[in-house]
């Protein structure tokens, strides 16, 4: 009975479950940053990002997060369209700037490949 | 010469940085879940998510994410409309009929509050 009552649940809701679009590539990169050098690095990875989002097709969406207890602890959450356009994007001339630039301010650099599952938000939200 | 520069550099740039709504609270959520219950614990945590955004004013999104090396290592994004809200929303009937669903099926959880910094996006892109 519980069993059956699970796979009823499975059932409803599994559909609403995201698919997403199967080329979309979704990466978690997380930094730690010399906290004497934040401000000028967040400058930077502005810089960078909206140069991306402007000169790139392929570069869709990137949001970043401080954590409150260290604000040097950084997290980004970027979204490509595919594979190519990934590559292409760190071969770009505001890109490899960036990285020549903050080379001395970034401690360490983690890269988590993620498959997006979930999104739900209030209808016109801005989602993080 | 150098700083000069850098001072224009960050000048030019930071009032693009986000300066967030101050009442609102984003979240990190890190979960680990018991691989072989996976499958419904995100059923259970969809239908969560899903009855918290219909049915609370304050919760504005969830965005879940796997990590592709490792599908039950979970990463979830959760912005709510201020700390009122937040707690109002761990009291919910749905909320914890999900934490109690999932207790065993979780194996750890870590809550980071974080700050945003950065958003950027293409124009009429789902943000991550």
């Amino acid at each position: 009975m519980k069993s059956l009552f699970l796979s009823i649940l499975i059932l409803l809701f599994t559909s609403q479950i995201y698919a997403q679009d199967s080329s979309q590539i979704f990466r978690i990169a997380k930094i730690k940053v010399d906290p004497k050098q934040l401000d000028l690095y967040k400058s930077l990875l502005n810089e960078q990002m909206l140069a991306a989002i402007k000169l790139e097709p392929g570069v869709l969406s990137y949001t970043v997060v401080a954590d409150k207890k260290d604000a040097s602890s950084i997290t980004i959450f970027e979204v490509y369209a595919n594979q190519e356009a990934y590559q292409s994007h760190i071969l770009t001339t505001h890109f490899k700037k960036y990285k020549e630039a903050v080379k001395d301010m970034v401690l360490s650099l983690e890269l988590i490949d993620v498959d997006l599952i979930i999104k739900t938000k209030k209808e016109n939200m801005y989602q993080m």
